[in-house]
């Protein structure tokens, strides 16, 4: 189990990205890490030597970079961390830097998967009924409606490998849950959706992402998924409640997996404490020791076969989730 | 103080409504109501007859109607209800009907404040370090850049009455804090916004609606705010907290204020139950009482003006709110 870390990303890196490594080699006995930044830092990781592999970079992209120039153009902690899982040192790389920067390396190092124009951020959150994949949280700031139908596969295939899910139900988000709420462009998806091949629920509401109930997936553009997620965030930090829990197995509020390219891709955001980081690599972990990337393309490839190793999903189920038919 | 209410609007309708109109008679003895609906439910404000004025309809807008045609076709009770306000019969009018009936209603009874090409509905939110005003909450599902820009005029001079603060720090809602976040309709909007006469903060995120801290006024297009509003209204819920007040003063998380309009018009959602009903009357009723109307389109036409009647604005200060300079 060998996990790509960019140290380099993140508001406060790289001291709490690393010292969120650190916390999860500690945690996990079988975990390796390609850490991608500073051989400064190397005396840090003295005692544990044995499992870490650096690659060496001084190089981070900062908040004012252009992302994809700077990922293109730059030996960059991101890109080195990618490249790690294209050239087989890493199974998995995670980040916590810029989005834009994460994406345009996993798209240039890694590939997308045939038929998927754009990446899509999902993250699996513990709504109050059963877990709701949010998809897409932020890969792309905007969508169309096809790219919308896109994220529907992606995130019903999605929470069929890592969630156990049949037939997972996919709601599009929007101001109502009347056929022909919404803009032009949930219009367009809602028809396009409808006549498709998931199990599609129609439009769901705002209300529907923190509770659950309506739809296992729900499907927005990324500037709205990513303004839901912080809002999300903020207002449980408003209630000053911890319980709804940040994370449990796969469900996580603060890592999003990236979806649509050729790899495991799991990003948490700029603000990232030692734990996110480190939650960030037990959840990439979790889906290297599950296979998921070949199970999510078998799914994506037939999507009416049954799923791969359904006795595995049944022990993926986090306890204490509603049971559902 | 008299309140014009559509009791056929609300998904509980007209039951719940009339519950609800008739604890706010309760709670204020200076409130007269004129109630748009049907004749029959007349029996059941026997009692206070002297206090209510009926204008019979049996006519509401149901959810599969075509909102502006039911508008401008039929003697709807939200079309009746936002007519006593321009007769002169009613002062405000409240209706937690469908949404786009009632703002085409308002359109075309009321007539729009010059300058405004669209409504924009404002909610004034209880966030964690100050009350926020997001604006749009739905009055129409997208926005140009330039509807962007007028909902931060509309937003701010809203927040300078109805909160008292003279220069109200304007935010663009986005996916990062950075210039150059977001989608191309947000890049042109936070340019124009920067060279407006606003006092403009930048670009904030989806935490700063429930925290605030960073803005006053939080401006978005309306499909975006609604979900917003709504995924807030469903952390709450999921956190299963009421730590954050729905209510106090102006401040309100189910009841939002058509601005850009000709007249006081506050439209509350369709799953109201009457206590909610009872505090879109309120809000209107203090509305009317503060004169809200004439004092927002003073702060419109002379930005640069001070603010009509400080005194009464201090009064109208909630209490436990953290002063700021």
């Amino acid at each position: 189990m060998r996990i790509a870390v960019d140290l380099l990303g993140g508001d406060r890196a790289p001291d709490v990205v690393l010292d969120g490594a650190l916390a999860a080699l500690e945690g996990d006995p079988e975990l390796h890490l390609v850490l991608a930044g500073p051989p400064s830092l190397r005396p840090r990781w003295d005692a544990v030597a044995d499992r870490v592999t650096l690659l060496p970079t001084d190089e981070g992209v900062g908040m004012s970079d252009a992302p994809v120039r700077a990922v293109r153009t730059r030996r960059t902690s991101v890109r080195l961390a990618v490249e790690a899982v294209r050239s087989g040192a890493a199974d998995a790389v995670i980040s916590v830097g810029p989005t834009g920067a994460a994406v345009a390396a996993a798209v240039t190092e890694l590939g997308k998967l045939p038929g998927f124009r754009r990446p899509a951020l999902a993250a699996v959150l513990p709504a109050l009924a059963h877990p709701v994949v949010l998809v897409d949280v932020g890969a792309h700031a905007g969508a169309s409606d096809a790219d919308l139908v896109r994220h529907g596969r992606l995130g019903s295939a999605f929470a069929r490998v890592t969630l156990g899910l049949d037939a997972p139900r996919v709601g599009l988000l929007s101001v109502g849950t009347e056929p022909g709420k919404g803009d032009q462009l949930r219009k367009k998806a809602d028809r396009a959706l409808s006549g498709g091949d998931l199990h599609y629920v129609g439009l769901v509401e705002g209300y529907d992402v923190p509770l659950g109930g309506r739809a296992d997936v729900v499907v927005t553009d990324g500037f709205t998924g990513n303004v839901v997620l912080k809002t999300l965030e903020g207002s449980l930090a408003l209630a000053g409640t911890s319980v709804a829990p940040a994370a449990h197995g796969r469900v996580h509020r603060r890592a999003a997996t990236l979806l649509g390219v050729q790899g495991i891709v799991v990003l948490g955001h700029g603000a990232a404490g030692s734990d996110d980081v480190a939650d960030c690599i037990a959840l990439a972990a979790a889906a290297v020791r599950d296979d998921d990337a070949a199970r999510l393309r078998a799914v994506l490839e037939n999507p009416g076969d049954a799923l791969p190793d359904p006795a595995k999903m049944a022990a993926l189920a986090a306890p204490g989730e509603k049971a559902r038919s």
